[in-house]
């Protein structure tokens, strides 16, 4: 259960944002929106009013939601009954934000009907800002993600062994994690996005680029499972990076670690290297003020000396141009670290930072980990050793 | 990889359509859709004329595109160069038809901008229709899937112990699925909705609804997941129903198996034949030119005559007034076979027919199969015993 305490801090941040954007409410709709403010999965809409106490609208199972929210409930009315049930728990708004980066053209449609007079307008950028910085709850849960993806990396030696199909090496991980408490959705906000548990990605196959947002895809099982892990048998000598998030009461850690079944070849165990010192390069640059963009920069000034800029984040026309982003409820959170980003980061955001280097006749080499901003800098939230693992 | 003459067949079916809704083609957006128009997921939209050949856009990867898509190809432009780049390689259009049940609003209100003086209609209903209709090569796909989750289900005997965790008999039969092929994703289109491998129940928790638009959810792991298996410890003398998909090649077979540990109150035992003569009544009145309205009536009056329709598809306000739906590439496919649904069958059509009773205080007992439709009724796809398995 999400405490009630930190449901009113959640929505006392948003409202300030919201008077900010002179809105006199949010409408939410999204399933981790509504959660984030309400404790619940079970409304079909959330309002977050500029002042006063957020409504959710309940469309079946009205028992469990009263079980599982912190906030006030109402039966939902239908779409035209919509404005009446605002108007009666907080007031009539005039201008109204919606999460259209999510939302149905179709349901938005019917709302600007429903809601005639009122201004609606896009609210997906703040909202997404608010979830950036984590509460001292939040923290709690990622620590323990953090200790459960571990414990996935500790049987890595046991498992992985040559000749092994890499979706029975996913499975075995896949099933340690899940008896671990892991809670099997991995949820991206993103259109289109999808994840699973994370990559697997082995040799040169793990070099292909997918349609997800990440600098690694992978070719996957086929056209129509294109990333993540696949048939390919891994052979010795090749990088084999386990890219999972562990994921406690909702909360993502994202973390990659390398492995390799005998010596890499010395390309690939020097790009390592080189990973681990754009990561030193970042972690010495994160602090509060400092934008996403420069943070990228600082990354690539890394690879450019070492002469591999061409190889990171992956190679050629499908290069990402980012090294990390934010985590909590989703894989795709804000601030992301890319180029150009203005996002700047604060004490307690919480970002995933990745380099990785793709060499397309070889494979995918590099590191992730998990990390909490704080004024003195990045404190590590995973806590596993970085180091490349030879079996 | 999907066949050349697949893709053909598809984009002649929607061709017909649009042209029947005066419509000069559809641009599609939803990864899923552009999947089923180009056999690849590598593009940002996919434009289907009313006439001519396919488009696939692509943003990312060219190369991966040209790999796996069965269509022409060309670069995306943007926003504002869309127009153009459709214009050039068919014909303006003046009527477009958009997926408004899932593409963001904030896509739609760019579209429009773009798409300055075309009228945009909302396609959604039509595409998922041109779906309901398997072709020979999906059916091969299903076929291969039904084989694949009928393993499990053998293995359960030798899994499923008293006192076992939901999560860790779980965690087994994913890791069995997945080694035999399964490939993680799986698919929803509806807004908001989820779905992992499926839901293992047992007992009371089992009974509980959760958000999805589902007879069944169960309590689930904490309110950040709340559906499917739990920390809940299997009791003998429990209902514990297995209701997983199996997905080969992107395609779904959904099934429920009921399982205990001893036998089951008599209540239960006696719901469980109820459900099995439900889906005797949907299988004998099942055939081209009946609504899926009517097929929920028929399985409906079976439930009645045994008095249990209180109990049918949940239990109180969170009864769905439905048994069962359209599956293929999603769990949530055209026809939906609920109170006055208005879908026709016909041949070839793929549906998940699973009743199923809930008793609050003792749990989820039913049955669900996948079926071809076919001129002569409907012919089981599915290929694991129905039986009540007692370990």
């Amino acid at each position: 259960m999400v405490p009630k305490d930190e449901l009113l801090r959640r929505k006392s941040v948003l409202q300030e944002k919201l008077k900010a954007m002179d809105l006199d409410g949010a409408l939410l709709a999204q399933k981790m929106s509504m959660y984030y403010y309400s404790g619940t999965m079970q409304c079909q809409y959330v309002y977050v009013p500029a002042q006063g106490e957020c409504l959710g609208l309940v469309r079946r199972n009205m028992s469990r939601a009263q079980q599982e929210a912190g906030i006030a409930l109402t039966a939902m009315a239908g779409f035209s009954g919509l404005p009446k049930v605002i108007a009666d728990n907080a007031a009539a708004p005039k201008r109204m934000g919606l999460e259209m980066d999510v939302l149905p053209a179709a349901i938005y449609v019917r709302l600007n009907k429903a809601f005639a007079g009122v201004s609606l307008e896009d609210a997906s950028g703040v909202l997404r800002e608010c979830r950036q910085v984590k509460s001292a709850y939040e923290l709690e849960q990622l620590q323990a993600a953090a200790i459960q993806v571990d414990k996935i990396h500790r049987l890595v030696p046991k498992i992985l062994t040559e000749g092994m199909e890499e979706l029975h090496f996913a499975a075995e991980l896949e099933a340690a994690l899940r008896k671990l408490g892991h809670q099997g959705s991995a949820r991206m906000r993103g259109f289109n996005q999808e994840m699973f548990y994370g990559h697997v990605l082995s040799g040169q196959r793990g070099a292909a680029a997918s349609f997800l947002d990440s600098p690694t895809g992978g070719v996957g099982l086929s056209p129509a499972q294109p990333q993540g892990a696949g048939n390919k048998v891994i052979q010795a000598g090749e990088p084999v990076t386990v890219d999972y998030g562990g994921i406690h009461n909702g909360y993502i850690v994202d973390q990659t670690r390398l492995y390799s079944i005998g010596q890499l070849p010395s390309q690939l165990a020097q790009a390592f290297e080189v990973a681990l010192a754009v990561q030193e390069a970042v972690v010495a640059a994160a602090k509060p003020g400092v934008t996403g963009g420069e943070l990228y920069e600082a990354a690539l000034a890394v690879a450019q000396k070492a002469g591999l800029d061409g190889h990171f984040m992956g190679v050629g026309d499908t290069q990402a141009k980012y090294v990390g982003h934010g985590v909590g409820l989703e894989f795709d959170e804000f601030p992301i670290l890319a180029k150009g980003s203005p996002h700047v980061l604060a004490a307690d955001m919480v970002v995933a930072v990745e380099p990785k280097f793709t060499f397309a006749d070889l494979g995918v080499v590099g590191i992730e980990n998990t990390w909490q901003v704080t004024k003195d800098g990045l404190k590590k939230i995973s806590v596993t050793d970085d180091k490349h693992v030879i079996i």
